[in-house]
């Protein structure tokens, strides 16, 4: 495309929400800077909106407005899909890649429900498919897993990639407040939705582990390929335990390569993991998103930044059309999101991990060996027992740190000790990352 | 150069040291995943030393050496440079360009003193010069500086990039180790050279400030428009002393934009500072890096990991061989490292920070009175006063912290503090960032 290289590139906005006006205002007031860095004129020619009848900001050019959604979507050079949802941004980004333009989208459910396809047809069609909103908002893990380490060998990611979670988390342990009043300050503040179902219970960040999996390990993986645990059931309890031995308790999105039977396979997951405080994700505070990567030759990597809000996320959609449009202006395209190495998904019980067992137990003699003798039997060893908090008039409280053992073992174990009589509830299991 | 997709890429590695042997290890072990990553198969065609009589590591090949440095870097289709210094690697890597190789560097000393000139002749070559490792080692930095921020405006970057000092300073705070021996620890530890003064005189991370400069400001920063202090003259006071606000010491180098006499321009500056306790870059331990970048929609970001070792820079290195082999099947270059927004560099008395001053004072009654008066008297306003740490016998410390106040107004308020009879000495000033 060097010989013709175009003085204009036509962009079109689908979605105008609070990212979309902020992509939009971008793309109007620093015009010439994205000329300058880019080498041709970003034209923007349409916003397509399900209703041009609804109020807009006042930097949104009302006679740019249209809801032709799929004439747009197939008439721009520089296609930006910001609706969210599977349809019809689905049809549309499909559309526009057959067309022949470049697609930045930031819909991470799109992506981690048919992300697959998508990348497919964009190879096909020769045309840039970018996402890094799609995961951590401004954060650009994308760039650094798919290009920075692309000459290394990724073996883990460990990522907190959704900052509503992270927040109440983190109000939990600094303000000694429980997951209501938590997730109460959270909505009030901004940081967590009306209904907060898809953060509080790990969806969206299964969306974005899918995606980041995918990434990492040349693999397909898709949503349902990632068992999520959410932090719901996170109790003051398990936040001041895990305090005791200097642990925070974080939402993790974990892919990380495994061996199952002797053979090699991904492991991908979402849950609430004890991290040590020393570790570089145990001080990412507030809404903020971090993304731990561990490579063989590079060692450990950390993406840290804002992982929501519109100008945030507006950063991260112009850098992406920024590339697509040097690419267009200087040929080439992006590698290809080629699934060339791909592990076998590992069985979820096959995933190895450290557990903390919280158990309330009787106060009498005898109790710790017995419920040793159960966990000996299951092959799990027991690293540290230590006394919980517990009134003591109401009996004893352990808290027991395996080392690493298989899903199907602890649950096999758990099992067990819930019909010792000895054991009077089962308060709390977690898992143990970053070591 | 789509048509004409090249079956084999001729790659040449120019110095086999620690980096070299590592980065040849890589593209000899790992020929298969590069080739799935590029399309292309890349054959090292030559590896250029000074003498091919030393001794080397089995993994390099030794009918690939060669003493032709000149004809190897002129024959092939990617040369990496990994011989540092600035000749003969400055003339290699021209007369690669020229002959139009993809280069790729590690050459921080190079970038500081001729990156423009190399720029420009990659640009006129139209060929990609790439350099990751070149700032904070495997970090991959650049790459987001310059592609994922590429949509939006950086205002300011805080970079830990000298690991050597990070560690020192690091084992200063949580060992209470003095400079000496915290650096002998540095050094027996391969942290730290036999002889350290790169290192710890700021000279090393003023190098990689002046590349970092450059890219986020699409300016022409060189060395020589960098001040420079290193740790040297930092005492276990100074650590306890800042630990009592909540701050550690780090070495930081920093690019930020100002405004001087109403104009805008960019100071960019090597020194140690105070910071938060609670800022990202305080929890940076032993010899990693980190660089925190402030950009206008983005907020705030950070990239961390190893800043030196010789895995973590190949993996760096071979990042950036991926990124120009995908180049040269796919078409395409790098955007121009162009210096299209340049702010020209603001007079280092210009730059705004605030400071803390720590003073041993007489224990007389007017003590303060008399300090504050002269500080007041240079327009420079104090945010708090409070008693320092000194044996009482001997008399009394002040540890003052100053609201922002630029660098000549400070000069001049210690240049007349010296003066006054109540002020024994001046124990030490540094500056607090991050806030």
């Amino acid at each position: 495309m060097n010989d013709g290289a175009p003085a204009t590139l036509r962009v079109a906005v689908l979605g105008c929400g609070v990212v979309g006006t902020e992509v939009v205002r971008r793309l109007l007031t620093n015009a010439s800077e994205l000329h300058a860095r880019t080498g041709t004129r970003l034209e923007l020619v349409g916003i397509g909106v399900r209703s041009t009848a609804t109020p807009r900001d006042p930097v949104v050019p009302t006679e740019l407005l249209t809801e032709d959604l799929r004439g747009l979507a197939t008439s721009a050079d520089i296609v930006i899909e910001l609706m969210g949802g599977i349809e019809p941004a689905r049809g549309l980004v499909t559309g526009a890649l057959a067309a022949g333009a470049s697609v930045i989208t930031a819909n991470k459910a799109l992506l981690a429900q048919h992300g697959p396809e998508l990348y497919e047809a964009a190879d096909a069609a020769r045309v840039d498919l970018f996402y890094e909103a799609a995961v951590a908002g401004a954060v650009p893990v994308v760039r650094g897993v798919r290009e920075s380490l692309a000459g290394d060998k990724i073996t883990r990611v460990l990522g907190i990639v959704n900052g509503t979670t992270n927040y109440i988390l983190d109000e939990m342990t600094s303000g000694g407040l429980d997951f209501e009043k938590a997730l109460a300050q959270a909505q009030e503040l901004g940081y967590a939705e009306a209904d907060p179902t898809a953060d509080v219970e790990g969806l969206d960040a299964a969306a974005k582990a899918a995606i980041l999996a995918s990434l990492a390990f040349h693999s397909r993986t898709s949503l349902d390929d990632v068992p999520v645990q959410g932090i719901t059931s996170i109790s003051p309890e398990d936040i001041a335990s895990a305090a005791q031995t200097g642990h925070v308790i974080k939402l993790l999105a974990i892919a990380e390569q495994g061996t199952y039977d002797g053979v090699g396979g991904l492991a991908v997951r979402v849950h609430p993991a004890l991290v040590p405080v020393e570790h570089p994700l145990a001080s990412v505070r507030g809404p903020f998103n971090a993304v731990f990567v561990e490579a063989e030759a590079a060692g450990t990597l950390m993406f840290y930044g804002a992982g929501a809000g519109g100008e945030a996320t507006a950063s991260a959609v112009l850098g992406d059309v920024v590339a697509a449009a040097r690419h267009r202006v200087n040929g080439g395209k992006a590698p290809s999101e080629s699934a060339h190495a791909a592990l076998p998904p590992m069985p979820a019980q096959a995933v190895h991990t450290r557990y903390q067992m919280r158990l309330d137990v009787l106060d009498v003699p005898g109790v710790l060996a017995e419920i040793a003798a159960v966990v000996a039997a299951h092959g799990v060893s027991i690293e540290t027992v230590r006394q919980g908090m517990r009134d003591p008039d109401e009996g004893a409280a352990l808290v027991i740190v395996t080392h690493s053992a298989s899903e199907s073992a602890l649950a096999a174990t758990v099992a067990d000790l819930d019909t010792l009589e000895v054991v009077e509830r089962i308060t709390s299991i977690l898992r143990v990352e970053g070591t």
